[in-house]
């Protein structure tokens, strides 16, 4: 069986439609990878065993979706040197600008790959871990260029009307 | 000596100057403290360690000072039951707003009592822990009375061109 | 039949669902409480008076919500020294940031212990007073203890599609 | 000795410089004012003689200026009917959005004339109230066409590089 | 018949449903008044006359409320010396922010009374005219001092359920 | 057949029911245009080759509608000296802000011209393109003069309950 | 003497340091133009001669710059069917975004071409002036694509410290 | 000589100084690197030729800054599969916010890795950088948990008014 070198962490169940998107792009992808929900407030030890095990456990890239405070992704870069892209799930009053906020600004030391507020963004932390994995691994390489030429290929000319 | 009840903790030596107005407030009212450099990212575990002894050390209110992506303050909240007063630390491209976000806007569970943005919140937080403690210190609730007082009788009724 | 330390006022009956979630949260950790409508402009005077009973009647902590140019929490803390946590009820227009700044830009004096805007900040009010009160009240300590406890026990270790 | 028909309020004796322009505007215009320190926060109850008896003073303009949670226009609102016009002070950390969502987003009940954020603002709050008064005052009336059409014959046609 | 002394414009038919609310509480307090269709850009003529005329039609008070780039209110404040009270309605993509600024931020020499973004500053520019003309006409200060206690009166002192 | 001197191209087929009010004026005022999906990011050749023909084909404006990261106005304006007009789309979470300062703050040397956020923002794109060519198409200018008497003649005076 | 095809119009003498940017890369590029302080609201007579006149002057483009509730380059399309280029002004507290929405957010009929805020701005209204001017001016097209070679060409590929 | 893994662009020599911060962490952990100025509109066919040799040239990750209409990072993200981290210079009218929009929003299929707006930003772009690296780099993964190592250790435990 394939080694898990993605982990796609949540703080919350309800987080999981907008992260479900992370999940899926890399099924089809074919890069094997687990979701776990850890609350950065709710489960700080789940964080920080999640974070000091990362690298043992073989995990090479891991996608952390929050809303709100959105502590989860900077706490997790915070114990580990695994690369940690951020999603910023959108927010009922502040549209998730508080969540992406949460994520972005963080100090010298510890960086967080955010993305863009919301589905988007989860799809696109899938596809940087595979851009980050396929340095590495030729055949996942070729996958991601001939996904990225297929996305090409389905731009119509003139838009329609239907 | 008198018990120390409150403690200040703040993400880096540079927020002492918007912070040291928290302190120098518990100064003027008698309030024992002790202030303490407690990094999220940079020291997680002097945070893990803060927050879990901070009932038996006996505090009964923590006042957290951080800027920009401000994990501080919440993730206190979550480690303890000690109420915890949050101070948004001005920030140079975001005015502090990015600060105020990610203290604020705590899930269900683990609130922060925020401040407003900078030195006056640094102040504030002061009062308000003094305004705590003062339900079950009688000569605390008096000079809070007095700097009240003191406080309304410095306004002067005309505006001065001085 | 217990003393009601807490008090919960806000300035609008359209306030009350928000609120709400500030008093089931009481109910639900056995603190007794007492709601008002107080509308600091349409009620001045009972703010005022409010506000300058509040420590004779018993109070520990005020709620206050309000939404827009939200005056109440503020103008109950000049009135008074018993701590006051303000909600920023969610508003059509601006979302609830004029609540929140409204609420929480108090100057030195006065602080307002500002919650997220929204139910989240009302439920997190209700936490916050009891975690208040439990530092002189080892029995609400252990049942909020408790319900931090339960709720952390409650987060499941991988999302589910249901 | 002319009747003073305009109030000049302020928050505290830092909004002197911003208010200021309005005063003076006023004594450009030949209109009788009084300027006062109003803080809605450190003397609420000189606020509340303020409102009371605005009336019967036969005070026909307010003008209040406030920054950050700027609760004075609003509250002054609630006093007395007579009209509020309202100077958001421009802020440090917020540039003057909070004073102005403080001052603009009152409920239903209470209007305030909400002028632009800082001096402009100041000053155009001296020269609504000059217009409010010209309805009942011929010889204003004139004075202040006079004014407007001295600033309009003041633009040069073209811009100078000096 | 009584003399019209109010005069509400708007940039369009569909501003209308808020500007209602300016139009219902002057009826309610007995203020005749006249509703018109002025565009600021498709009838700048008819925006020109309006203004230039309305000194001499006897109109003391004119509430003018546009959305998005809000040109009417402040290019009506540019041609006549009555007072003019301006509504930002609520926009799609910007909520209303855009007609604010618009409206809120006009140079010194031509003030606007800027109301609270939406329908309660439409309803709010009405109350605010009525405090204006009340000035000079007892009965109906009498009237709006009544509305303004029945206001005060119809808030109950505890929220309900239902 | 009339020669092609207006490019309508898009980011998306998402972008088509907010870009089709430019064509739809286009065709009110009959001008012909050509309308083709060009996306900066999954089409990149086919922007750059639209960029290098443009003089070359005739074309006198090109409008770029595009959301998010809007590149495509700015990159086209990179590629030709052609005029390019750019709309921002409405986004989701950020309400078509990214889009806006995506394609406004080009630097010295590419200009756009930025139309309002949304459909309004389509419309007067294709006023505009009509505005250019009518500068050097008398027969355009007369039916663009006429489209905007009927503008403005379609105002009625009086607002309708209806 | 070469006619005048572009006019630069500003409301303020303040405006100037700004819109220079406009008028030097016009004389950098050769094109006639004049520069005129036309303000919407202190001299509204003289913005309605300049746009009835606009197309019989044989005035090609307008650029108007203007800052706060920015209403001369929308006053100014509405006058007129020549193409408008608006320039948002920095302001001091809200940066120009008062500026830019003032002047971004036209309704349906009456199109700004929206520049960047500022100085870059300008220089792109100018640059943007020519760009029209060049479809029918074929020297003219040469010395921009000339101009924009060099800026090309001008870029090292190395950054420097010095 | 070390093969270069990590290049990074910049939209303009203007943005070296925030840039360098990405460059002086990578000295220090002894990566290395190139910096080359690509300016997205001014030298669109260099960032065309950068992206499209990236792969080959042995590049595995990109660093790019960019202020204002930031399209570097994004129009880079679409020319080649190399991973692009993206560094929002911050900016004068908008502080950055604009750089930041323009980077993280991008669409499905194009991801950029934003960090923080300015120098904290780009000093956490090449940690990243040498975070993504280390995966295959034992040496290199060393070296980077020592300098994390050390800046925890840096950390004073008690704040200093020096």
């Amino acid at each position: 069986m394939a080694e898990i070198k993605v982990g796609i962490i949540m703080g919350s169940q309800s987080d999981w439609p907008t992260m479900k998107e992370a999940a899926d792009i890399l099924d089809e992808l074919g890069v094997p990878y687990e979701a776990r929900i850890v609350s950065a407030h709710r489960t700080p030890d789940r964080l920080w065993d999640y974070g000091k095990t990362a690298v043992d456990r073989g995990l090479e890239v891991i996608i952390a979706g929050a809303g709100g405070a959105a502590h989860l992704p900077g706490m997790m870069a915070s114990k580990t040197r695994v690369p940690v892209i951020g999603v910023p799930v959108q927010t009922r009053a502040l549209s998730g600008v508080d969540s992406l906020y949460s994520i972005l600004q963080m100090p010298r030391g510890y960086p967080v790959a955010t993305m863009a507020i919301g589905g988007a963004g989860a799809k696109n932390a899938g596809l940087l871990a595979a851009q980050m994995l396929a340095m590495h691994d030729p055949a996942l390489a070729d996958r991601l260029d001939a996904w990225r030429a297929a996305l090409s290929a389905s731009i119509p000319e003139v838009p329609s009307d239907d």
